[in-house]
Protein backbone atom coordinates (compact mmCIF):
# COMPACT_ATOMS: atom_id res chain seq x y z
CA UNK A 1 0.00 0.00 0.00
CA UNK A 2 1.44 3.10 -1.46
CA UNK A 3 0.87 6.29 0.38
CA UNK A 4 -1.04 9.48 -1.42
CA UNK A 5 1.15 11.73 -1.93
CA UNK A 6 -0.39 15.31 -1.69
CA UNK A 7 0.14 17.14 -5.40
CA UNK A 8 3.15 19.52 -4.53
CA UNK A 9 4.84 15.88 -3.26
CA UNK A 10 3.94 14.01 -6.46
CA UNK A 11 5.11 16.95 -8.87
CA UNK A 12 8.22 16.85 -6.77
CA UNK A 13 8.90 13.29 -7.58
CA UNK A 14 8.32 13.77 -11.19
CA UNK A 15 10.73 16.40 -11.36
CA UNK A 16 13.47 14.53 -9.27
CA UNK A 17 13.75 11.53 -11.81
CA UNK A 18 14.70 13.90 -14.00
CA UNK A 19 16.81 15.34 -11.78
CA UNK A 20 18.93 12.06 -11.35
CA UNK A 21 18.47 10.12 -14.65
CA UNK A 22 17.19 12.42 -17.95
CA UNK A 23 19.82 11.66 -20.37
CA UNK A 24 21.28 14.99 -20.40
CA UNK A 25 23.30 13.47 -17.82
CA UNK A 26 24.98 11.12 -19.59
CA UNK A 27 28.68 11.37 -20.82
CA UNK A 28 27.59 11.41 -24.85
CA UNK A 29 25.79 14.33 -24.35
CA UNK A 30 28.28 16.02 -22.82
CA UNK A 31 30.73 15.25 -25.07
CA UNK A 32 27.99 16.37 -27.84
CA UNK A 33 26.77 19.48 -26.48
CA UNK A 34 30.40 20.65 -25.31
CA UNK A 35 31.69 20.11 -28.64
CA UNK A 36 33.97 17.41 -28.93
CA UNK A 37 32.45 14.98 -31.13
CA UNK A 38 33.76 14.61 -34.42
CA UNK A 39 31.67 14.51 -37.88
CA UNK A 40 30.96 10.88 -38.03
CA UNK A 41 30.05 10.11 -33.85
CA UNK A 42 27.37 13.25 -34.64
CA UNK A 43 26.24 11.26 -37.72
CA UNK A 44 25.78 8.37 -35.78
CA UNK A 45 24.00 9.97 -33.18
CA UNK A 46 21.78 12.16 -35.82
CA UNK A 47 21.26 8.48 -38.06
CA UNK A 48 20.07 6.40 -34.60
CA UNK A 49 18.00 9.47 -33.30
CA UNK A 50 16.44 9.21 -36.19
CA UNK A 51 14.54 6.01 -35.96
CA UNK A 52 13.37 7.63 -32.18
CA UNK A 53 12.05 10.55 -34.57
CA UNK A 54 9.96 8.63 -36.75
CA UNK A 55 8.82 6.08 -34.16
CA UNK A 56 7.28 8.86 -32.05
CA UNK A 57 3.62 8.33 -34.03
CA UNK A 58 3.67 5.51 -34.15
CA UNK A 59 3.86 5.64 -29.84
CA UNK A 60 1.16 8.58 -30.14
CA UNK A 61 -1.27 6.68 -32.61
CA UNK A 62 -0.68 3.50 -30.14
CA UNK A 63 -1.32 5.62 -27.25
CA UNK A 64 -4.85 7.76 -29.15
CA UNK A 65 -6.01 4.23 -30.25
CA UNK A 66 -6.80 3.02 -26.34
CA UNK A 67 -8.68 6.88 -26.11
CA UNK A 68 -12.29 6.66 -25.93
CA UNK A 69 -12.83 10.14 -25.71
CA UNK A 70 -12.67 12.09 -28.77
CA UNK A 71 -11.80 14.97 -26.57
CA UNK A 72 -8.59 13.68 -25.43
CA UNK A 73 -7.25 12.45 -28.71
CA UNK A 74 -8.26 15.69 -30.23
CA UNK A 75 -5.73 17.23 -27.82
CA UNK A 76 -3.02 14.54 -28.25
CA UNK A 77 -3.84 14.51 -32.13
CA UNK A 78 -1.49 17.63 -32.10
CA UNK A 79 1.49 15.69 -31.53
CA UNK A 80 1.17 13.42 -34.50
CA UNK A 81 0.93 16.46 -36.53
CA UNK A 82 4.07 17.91 -35.31
CA UNK A 83 5.91 15.08 -36.26
CA UNK A 84 4.74 13.93 -39.31
CA UNK A 85 3.79 17.58 -40.49
CA UNK A 86 1.01 18.86 -42.15
CA UNK A 87 2.85 19.02 -45.40
CA UNK A 88 5.47 17.84 -47.41
CA UNK A 89 8.60 19.73 -47.75
CA UNK A 90 8.90 22.20 -50.56
CA UNK A 91 5.35 23.41 -50.17
CA UNK A 92 4.52 27.17 -49.24
CA UNK A 93 3.95 27.35 -45.62
CA UNK A 94 7.20 26.67 -43.57
CA UNK A 95 5.73 26.19 -40.57
CA UNK A 96 3.32 23.34 -41.48
CA UNK A 97 6.54 21.23 -41.68
CA UNK A 98 6.72 18.08 -39.40
CA UNK A 99 9.51 17.26 -36.75
CA UNK A 100 10.58 14.29 -38.69
CA UNK A 101 11.07 16.43 -41.97
CA UNK A 102 12.77 18.61 -39.96
CA UNK A 103 15.40 15.99 -38.40
CA UNK A 104 16.21 15.08 -42.37
CA UNK A 105 17.24 18.17 -42.68
CA UNK A 106 19.92 17.72 -39.70
CA UNK A 107 20.88 14.22 -41.15
CA UNK A 108 21.23 16.57 -44.79
CA UNK A 109 23.24 18.97 -43.02
CA UNK A 110 25.67 16.27 -42.23
CA UNK A 111 26.25 15.08 -44.94
CA UNK A 112 23.79 11.99 -44.52
CA UNK A 113 22.07 10.20 -47.72
CA UNK A 114 18.08 10.57 -46.73
CA UNK A 115 17.04 7.53 -48.27
CA UNK A 116 19.81 5.36 -46.11
CA UNK A 117 18.68 7.16 -43.21
CA UNK A 118 15.13 6.99 -43.76
CA UNK A 119 15.86 3.13 -44.62
CA UNK A 120 16.93 2.40 -40.80
CA UNK A 121 19.67 0.22 -42.26
CA UNK A 122 22.82 0.99 -40.47
CA UNK A 123 21.32 2.11 -36.96
CA UNK A 124 22.13 -0.21 -33.85
CA UNK A 125 19.86 -2.98 -32.71
CA UNK A 126 19.90 -1.53 -28.95
CA UNK A 127 18.98 1.53 -30.73
CA UNK A 128 15.88 -0.12 -32.34
CA UNK A 129 15.08 -2.06 -28.94
CA UNK A 130 14.90 0.48 -26.62
CA UNK A 131 12.53 2.47 -29.30
CA UNK A 132 10.45 -0.63 -29.63
CA UNK A 133 10.03 -0.88 -25.92
CA UNK A 134 8.48 2.74 -25.65
CA UNK A 135 5.66 1.45 -28.13
CA UNK A 136 5.39 -1.73 -26.51
CA UNK A 137 5.21 0.13 -23.28
CA UNK A 138 2.86 2.37 -24.26
CA UNK A 139 0.44 -0.65 -25.79
CA UNK A 140 0.89 -2.88 -23.19
CA UNK A 141 0.40 -0.56 -19.76
CA UNK A 142 -2.06 1.72 -18.22
CA UNK A 143 -3.16 5.00 -20.49
CA UNK A 144 -2.12 6.87 -16.92
CA UNK A 145 1.24 4.95 -17.81
CA UNK A 146 1.51 5.89 -21.06
CA UNK A 147 0.60 9.69 -20.88
CA UNK A 148 2.56 9.59 -17.45
CA UNK A 149 5.94 8.57 -19.97
CA UNK A 150 5.42 11.22 -22.17
CA UNK A 151 6.41 13.60 -19.26
CA UNK A 152 10.22 13.45 -20.12
CA UNK A 153 9.47 16.52 -21.98
CA UNK A 154 9.32 18.40 -18.25
CA UNK A 155 12.91 18.36 -18.91
CA UNK A 156 13.40 18.71 -22.74
CA UNK A 157 13.08 22.63 -22.85
CA UNK A 158 16.46 22.66 -21.09
CA UNK A 159 18.26 20.05 -22.90
CA UNK A 160 17.08 21.44 -26.56
CA UNK A 161 18.64 24.77 -25.21
CA UNK A 162 22.41 23.30 -23.84
CA UNK A 163 21.85 21.67 -27.40
CA UNK A 164 21.17 24.31 -29.93
CA UNK A 165 23.73 26.60 -28.05
CA UNK A 166 26.39 24.13 -27.90
CA UNK A 167 26.01 23.38 -31.24
CA UNK A 168 25.86 27.08 -32.51
CA UNK A 169 29.55 27.59 -30.69
CA UNK A 170 31.27 24.52 -31.71
CA UNK A 171 30.40 23.27 -34.77
CA UNK A 172 30.18 24.04 -38.44
CA UNK A 173 26.75 22.54 -39.55
CA UNK A 174 24.81 24.22 -37.50
CA UNK A 175 22.59 26.41 -39.29
CA UNK A 176 18.91 27.41 -39.48
CA UNK A 177 18.15 24.66 -41.29
CA UNK A 178 19.85 21.83 -38.86
CA UNK A 179 18.94 23.58 -35.75
CA UNK A 180 15.24 23.75 -36.98
CA UNK A 181 13.86 20.61 -35.10
CA UNK A 182 15.23 22.03 -31.99
CA UNK A 183 14.05 25.49 -31.82
CA UNK A 184 10.80 24.13 -33.21
CA UNK A 185 10.13 21.70 -29.94
CA UNK A 186 11.58 24.47 -27.72
CA UNK A 187 7.51 25.97 -28.39
CA UNK A 188 5.77 22.26 -28.72
CA UNK A 189 6.99 20.44 -25.91
CA UNK A 190 5.81 22.89 -22.97
CA UNK A 191 2.80 23.41 -24.33
CA UNK A 192 2.48 19.06 -24.53
CA UNK A 193 3.79 18.57 -21.37
CA UNK A 194 1.72 21.41 -19.73
CA UNK A 195 -1.63 18.83 -20.90
CA UNK A 196 0.11 15.73 -19.79
CA UNK A 197 1.44 17.12 -15.81
CA UNK A 198 -2.38 17.73 -15.32
CA UNK A 199 -3.91 14.66 -16.91
CA UNK A 200 -1.20 12.72 -14.45
CA UNK A 201 -1.94 14.95 -11.77
CA UNK A 202 -5.53 14.26 -11.84
CA UNK A 203 -5.93 10.81 -13.16
CA UNK A 204 -2.97 9.38 -10.45
CA UNK A 205 -5.55 9.29 -7.58
CA UNK A 206 -4.68 6.50 -5.47
CA UNK A 207 -0.52 6.06 -3.98
CA UNK A 208 -0.19 3.14 -6.63
CA UNK A 209 -1.26 4.67 -9.34
CA UNK A 210 1.06 8.02 -8.61
CA UNK A 211 4.30 5.06 -8.14
CA UNK A 212 2.77 2.95 -11.46
CA UNK A 213 2.88 6.96 -12.94
CA UNK A 214 6.89 7.56 -11.31
CA UNK A 215 7.91 4.36 -12.45
CA UNK A 216 6.72 4.86 -16.03
CA UNK A 217 9.00 8.31 -16.36
CA UNK A 218 11.71 6.48 -15.06
CA UNK A 219 11.50 3.65 -17.29
CA UNK A 220 11.10 6.39 -20.27
CA UNK A 221 14.18 8.04 -18.66
CA UNK A 222 16.31 4.28 -18.66
CA UNK A 223 15.47 3.77 -22.37
CA UNK A 224 16.52 7.33 -23.44
CA UNK A 225 19.35 6.71 -21.55
CA UNK A 226 20.17 3.47 -23.02
CA UNK A 227 20.14 5.17 -26.90
CA UNK A 228 23.17 6.89 -25.56
CA UNK A 229 24.92 3.92 -24.27
CA UNK A 230 24.37 1.93 -26.90
CA UNK A 231 25.52 5.27 -28.99
CA UNK A 232 28.85 5.50 -26.70
CA UNK A 233 29.70 2.13 -27.06
CA UNK A 234 29.48 1.36 -30.57
CA UNK A 235 31.44 5.07 -31.49
CA UNK A 236 33.26 6.84 -28.07
CA UNK A 237 34.57 4.21 -26.50
CA UNK A 238 35.57 1.28 -26.80
CA UNK A 239 34.35 2.47 -30.67
CA UNK A 240 32.87 -1.14 -31.37
CA UNK A 241 30.14 -0.99 -34.19
CA UNK A 242 28.41 -4.15 -34.44
CA UNK A 243 28.35 -5.47 -37.93
CA UNK A 244 26.08 -4.09 -40.28
CA UNK A 245 26.22 -0.62 -38.25
CA UNK A 246 26.77 2.52 -39.80
CA UNK A 247 30.45 2.78 -40.45
CA UNK A 248 31.16 6.91 -40.55
CA UNK A 249 33.33 7.67 -43.27
CA UNK A 250 35.20 9.97 -41.14
CA UNK A 251 36.86 8.63 -38.21
CA UNK A 252 39.10 10.83 -37.47
CA UNK A 253 39.05 11.32 -33.41
CA UNK A 254 39.20 15.45 -34.59
CA UNK A 255 36.55 17.80 -32.87
CA UNK A 256 34.50 18.73 -35.10
CA UNK A 257 34.35 22.16 -34.90
CA UNK A 258 34.31 25.34 -36.67
CA UNK B 1 -1.88 -20.93 -55.62
CA UNK B 2 -4.57 -17.61 -57.07
CA UNK B 3 -4.30 -16.71 -60.23
CA UNK B 4 -3.34 -12.84 -60.69
CA UNK B 5 -6.59 -10.49 -61.42
CA UNK B 6 -5.98 -7.42 -63.97
CA UNK B 7 -6.70 -4.22 -62.48
CA UNK B 8 -10.19 -4.50 -63.76
CA UNK B 9 -11.07 -7.86 -62.58
CA UNK B 10 -9.91 -6.84 -59.25
CA UNK B 11 -11.90 -3.69 -58.89
CA UNK B 12 -15.11 -5.87 -60.32
CA UNK B 13 -14.48 -8.25 -57.71
CA UNK B 14 -14.19 -5.50 -54.97
CA UNK B 15 -17.28 -4.36 -56.44
CA UNK B 16 -19.03 -7.29 -56.45
CA UNK B 17 -19.00 -7.97 -52.66
CA UNK B 18 -21.27 -4.82 -52.65
CA UNK B 19 -23.63 -5.59 -54.82
CA UNK B 20 -24.10 -9.14 -53.32
CA UNK B 21 -23.49 -8.04 -49.02
CA UNK B 22 -23.27 -4.49 -48.47
CA UNK B 23 -25.56 -3.58 -45.55
CA UNK B 24 -27.63 -1.26 -47.74
CA UNK B 25 -29.48 -4.29 -48.44
CA UNK B 26 -30.77 -5.66 -45.06
CA UNK B 27 -34.27 -5.71 -44.16
CA UNK B 28 -33.77 -3.33 -41.33
CA UNK B 29 -32.25 -0.35 -43.26
CA UNK B 30 -35.27 -0.92 -46.23
CA UNK B 31 -37.71 -0.10 -42.88
CA UNK B 32 -35.59 2.41 -41.83
CA UNK B 33 -35.14 4.57 -45.34
CA UNK B 34 -39.11 3.08 -46.32
CA UNK B 35 -40.30 5.40 -43.37
CA UNK B 36 -41.09 2.20 -41.72
CA UNK B 37 -40.09 2.19 -38.42
CA UNK B 38 -41.01 4.00 -35.37
CA UNK B 39 -39.23 6.53 -33.21
CA UNK B 40 -37.74 3.98 -30.47
CA UNK B 41 -36.96 1.56 -33.10
CA UNK B 42 -34.60 4.58 -35.03
CA UNK B 43 -33.20 5.73 -31.89
CA UNK B 44 -32.16 1.74 -30.92
CA UNK B 45 -30.49 1.94 -34.25
CA UNK B 46 -28.95 5.85 -33.95
CA UNK B 47 -28.03 4.57 -30.02
CA UNK B 48 -25.91 1.20 -31.47
CA UNK B 49 -24.74 2.99 -34.35
CA UNK B 50 -22.51 5.82 -32.12
CA UNK B 51 -20.49 2.83 -30.89
CA UNK B 52 -19.50 2.32 -34.50
CA UNK B 53 -19.01 5.90 -34.97
CA UNK B 54 -17.31 6.25 -32.05
CA UNK B 55 -14.62 3.34 -32.44
CA UNK B 56 -13.96 4.25 -36.05
CA UNK B 57 -11.28 6.66 -34.93
CA UNK B 58 -9.79 3.58 -32.65
CA UNK B 59 -9.65 1.80 -35.82
CA UNK B 60 -7.87 4.21 -38.07
CA UNK B 61 -5.55 4.96 -35.07
CA UNK B 62 -4.64 0.98 -34.60
CA UNK B 63 -4.34 1.31 -38.35
CA UNK B 64 -1.83 4.56 -38.33
CA UNK B 65 0.64 2.83 -35.55
CA UNK B 66 1.11 0.47 -38.14
CA UNK B 67 2.14 2.54 -40.97
CA UNK B 68 5.75 3.11 -40.92
CA UNK B 69 5.37 6.20 -43.32
CA UNK B 70 4.67 9.51 -42.32
CA UNK B 71 3.32 10.49 -46.05
CA UNK B 72 0.70 7.75 -45.17
CA UNK B 73 0.22 8.45 -42.03
CA UNK B 74 -0.71 12.18 -42.60
CA UNK B 75 -2.94 11.25 -45.33
CA UNK B 76 -5.20 8.81 -42.98
CA UNK B 77 -5.40 11.01 -40.48
CA UNK B 78 -7.88 12.88 -42.19
CA UNK B 79 -10.26 10.32 -41.25
CA UNK B 80 -9.63 10.53 -38.00
CA UNK B 81 -9.91 14.65 -38.20
CA UNK B 82 -13.05 13.91 -39.97
CA UNK B 83 -14.78 11.78 -36.95
CA UNK B 84 -12.94 13.53 -33.98
CA UNK B 85 -13.48 16.94 -35.45
CA UNK B 86 -10.93 19.89 -34.91
CA UNK B 87 -13.28 21.95 -32.27
CA UNK B 88 -15.97 21.15 -29.89
CA UNK B 89 -19.25 22.13 -30.50
CA UNK B 90 -20.22 25.32 -29.90
CA UNK B 91 -17.38 26.94 -30.74
CA UNK B 92 -17.28 29.17 -34.74
CA UNK B 93 -16.00 26.92 -37.55
CA UNK B 94 -18.99 24.67 -38.21
CA UNK B 95 -17.24 23.03 -40.62
CA UNK B 96 -15.04 21.34 -38.39
CA UNK B 97 -17.41 19.79 -36.26
CA UNK B 98 -16.09 16.13 -36.12
CA UNK B 99 -18.64 12.92 -37.35
CA UNK B 100 -19.06 12.04 -33.68
CA UNK B 101 -20.35 15.08 -32.81
CA UNK B 102 -22.67 15.34 -35.62
CA UNK B 103 -23.61 11.69 -35.05
CA UNK B 104 -24.84 12.92 -31.44
CA UNK B 105 -27.27 15.99 -32.77
CA UNK B 106 -28.88 13.01 -34.90
CA UNK B 107 -29.30 11.64 -30.94
CA UNK B 108 -30.57 14.99 -30.03
CA UNK B 109 -32.99 15.07 -32.48
CA UNK B 110 -34.28 11.94 -31.89
CA UNK B 111 -34.78 12.64 -27.94
CA UNK B 112 -31.75 10.64 -26.81
CA UNK B 113 -29.79 11.92 -23.45
CA UNK B 114 -26.54 12.55 -24.74
CA UNK B 115 -24.76 11.14 -21.29
CA UNK B 116 -26.61 7.79 -22.15
CA UNK B 117 -25.49 7.69 -25.53
CA UNK B 118 -22.29 8.73 -25.07
CA UNK B 119 -21.93 6.07 -21.78
CA UNK B 120 -23.14 3.07 -24.33
CA UNK B 121 -24.75 1.41 -21.83
CA UNK B 122 -27.59 0.91 -23.78
CA UNK B 123 -25.96 -0.59 -26.64
CA UNK B 124 -26.52 -4.71 -27.75
CA UNK B 125 -23.79 -6.82 -26.54
CA UNK B 126 -23.58 -7.61 -30.09
CA UNK B 127 -23.17 -4.67 -31.69
CA UNK B 128 -20.39 -4.23 -29.38
CA UNK B 129 -18.77 -7.52 -30.92
CA UNK B 130 -18.92 -6.83 -34.31
CA UNK B 131 -17.73 -3.28 -33.83
CA UNK B 132 -14.49 -4.77 -31.50
CA UNK B 133 -13.86 -7.15 -34.36
CA UNK B 134 -13.39 -4.37 -36.91
CA UNK B 135 -10.54 -2.68 -34.16
CA UNK B 136 -9.10 -6.31 -33.74
CA UNK B 137 -8.89 -7.01 -37.38
CA UNK B 138 -6.46 -4.11 -38.77
CA UNK B 139 -4.44 -5.19 -35.31
CA UNK B 140 -4.00 -8.55 -36.25
CA UNK B 141 -4.23 -8.58 -40.11
CA UNK B 142 -1.86 -7.12 -42.46
CA UNK B 143 -1.81 -3.30 -43.63
CA UNK B 144 -2.59 -4.15 -47.09
CA UNK B 145 -5.92 -6.24 -45.06
CA UNK B 146 -6.77 -3.36 -42.90
CA UNK B 147 -6.63 -0.78 -45.74
CA UNK B 148 -8.89 -3.27 -47.91
CA UNK B 149 -11.40 -3.60 -45.22
CA UNK B 150 -12.28 0.04 -45.15
CA UNK B 151 -13.02 -0.06 -48.80
CA UNK B 152 -16.79 -0.41 -47.94
CA UNK B 153 -16.66 3.24 -48.46
CA UNK B 154 -16.89 2.79 -52.21
CA UNK B 155 -20.82 1.75 -51.53
CA UNK B 156 -21.67 4.32 -49.05
CA UNK B 157 -22.28 7.55 -51.24
CA UNK B 158 -25.41 5.75 -52.35
CA UNK B 159 -26.77 4.59 -48.89
CA UNK B 160 -25.89 7.87 -47.21
CA UNK B 161 -28.19 9.28 -50.22
CA UNK B 162 -30.49 6.58 -50.09
CA UNK B 163 -30.82 7.96 -46.32
CA UNK B 164 -30.86 11.45 -46.78
CA UNK B 165 -34.28 11.59 -49.00
CA UNK B 166 -35.96 8.54 -46.94
CA UNK B 167 -35.45 10.67 -43.58
CA UNK B 168 -36.72 13.45 -45.48
CA UNK B 169 -39.83 12.24 -46.93
CA UNK B 170 -40.79 10.45 -44.16
CA UNK B 171 -40.03 11.35 -40.59
CA UNK B 172 -40.19 14.07 -38.40
CA UNK B 173 -36.66 14.44 -37.14
CA UNK B 174 -35.19 15.24 -40.10
CA UNK B 175 -33.99 18.29 -40.22
CA UNK B 176 -30.30 20.31 -41.25
CA UNK B 177 -28.46 19.09 -37.85
CA UNK B 178 -30.01 15.50 -38.04
CA UNK B 179 -28.80 14.86 -41.52
CA UNK B 180 -25.83 16.92 -40.75
CA UNK B 181 -23.88 13.60 -40.90
CA UNK B 182 -24.57 12.11 -43.42
CA UNK B 183 -24.29 15.06 -45.59
CA UNK B 184 -20.31 15.67 -44.43
CA UNK B 185 -19.95 12.13 -45.42
CA UNK B 186 -21.45 12.49 -49.05
CA UNK B 187 -18.01 14.99 -49.27
CA UNK B 188 -15.58 12.67 -47.37
CA UNK B 189 -16.07 9.28 -48.21
CA UNK B 190 -15.51 9.25 -51.81
CA UNK B 191 -12.03 11.47 -50.83
CA UNK B 192 -11.10 9.04 -48.37
CA UNK B 193 -12.20 5.47 -50.76
CA UNK B 194 -10.04 7.15 -53.61
CA UNK B 195 -6.60 6.51 -51.64
CA UNK B 196 -8.14 3.38 -50.60
CA UNK B 197 -8.70 1.87 -53.15
CA UNK B 198 -5.79 3.02 -55.28
CA UNK B 199 -3.46 1.87 -52.18
CA UNK B 200 -5.02 -1.64 -52.80
CA UNK B 201 -4.53 -2.11 -56.42
CA UNK B 202 -0.90 -1.00 -56.13
CA UNK B 203 -0.42 -3.09 -53.16
CA UNK B 204 -1.81 -6.22 -53.46
CA UNK B 205 0.80 -7.49 -56.36
CA UNK B 206 0.07 -11.09 -55.78
CA UNK B 207 -3.19 -13.20 -56.34
CA UNK B 208 -2.73 -14.23 -52.92
CA UNK B 209 -2.69 -10.49 -51.69
CA UNK B 210 -5.76 -9.27 -53.70
CA UNK B 211 -8.00 -12.76 -52.12
CA UNK B 212 -6.59 -11.47 -49.04
CA UNK B 213 -8.41 -7.78 -49.53
CA UNK B 214 -11.17 -9.58 -51.09
CA UNK B 215 -11.24 -11.02 -47.62
CA UNK B 216 -11.08 -8.52 -45.95
CA UNK B 217 -14.13 -6.34 -47.68
CA UNK B 218 -16.35 -9.26 -47.42
CA UNK B 219 -15.28 -8.99 -43.52
CA UNK B 220 -16.43 -5.68 -43.13
CA UNK B 221 -19.79 -5.93 -44.94
CA UNK B 222 -20.42 -8.99 -42.25
CA UNK B 223 -19.92 -6.70 -39.30
CA UNK B 224 -21.89 -4.00 -40.31
CA UNK B 225 -24.65 -6.61 -41.47
CA UNK B 226 -24.43 -8.58 -38.15
CA UNK B 227 -25.28 -5.09 -36.36
CA UNK B 228 -28.38 -4.92 -38.36
CA UNK B 229 -29.03 -8.77 -37.69
CA UNK B 230 -29.30 -8.08 -33.87
CA UNK B 231 -31.32 -4.36 -34.18
CA UNK B 232 -33.69 -6.26 -35.96
CA UNK B 233 -33.94 -9.04 -33.57
CA UNK B 234 -33.84 -6.58 -30.43
CA UNK B 235 -36.40 -4.07 -32.26
CA UNK B 236 -38.27 -5.22 -34.96
CA UNK B 237 -38.88 -9.23 -35.40
CA UNK B 238 -39.19 -10.81 -33.04
CA UNK B 239 -38.97 -7.63 -30.98
CA UNK B 240 -36.62 -9.58 -27.94
CA UNK B 241 -34.56 -6.77 -26.27
CA UNK B 242 -31.69 -8.54 -24.28
CA UNK B 243 -31.51 -7.32 -20.16
CA UNK B 244 -29.43 -4.43 -20.10
CA UNK B 245 -29.96 -2.69 -23.31
CA UNK B 246 -32.12 0.14 -24.28
CA UNK B 247 -35.27 -0.68 -23.87
CA UNK B 248 -37.38 2.69 -26.11
CA UNK B 249 -40.31 4.54 -24.24
CA UNK B 250 -42.43 4.53 -27.57
CA UNK B 251 -42.97 0.96 -28.37
CA UNK B 252 -45.65 1.29 -30.73
CA UNK B 253 -45.45 -0.41 -34.04
CA UNK B 254 -46.76 2.63 -35.52
CA UNK B 255 -44.38 4.71 -38.21
CA UNK B 256 -42.43 7.87 -36.96
CA UNK B 257 -43.54 10.32 -40.11
CA UNK B 258 -44.37 13.62 -40.56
Amino acid sequence: MSTLLSREEFTAALNAIGERQYHDLHPFHKLLHGGELGKGQIQAWALNRFYYQVSIPRKDLTIMARMDDPALRRVWMQRVLDHDGLRQDGQPDESKVGGIERWLRLTDGLGLDRDYVRSLEGILPATRYAVDAYVHFVRDHSLLEAVASSLTELFAPAIHRERIAGFERYYAFANDSTLSYFRKRLDEAPRDVDFGLTYVLENARTGEQQQACIRALRFKTELLWAQLDALHHAYVTPGLIPPGAFVPDDRTPTRYSR
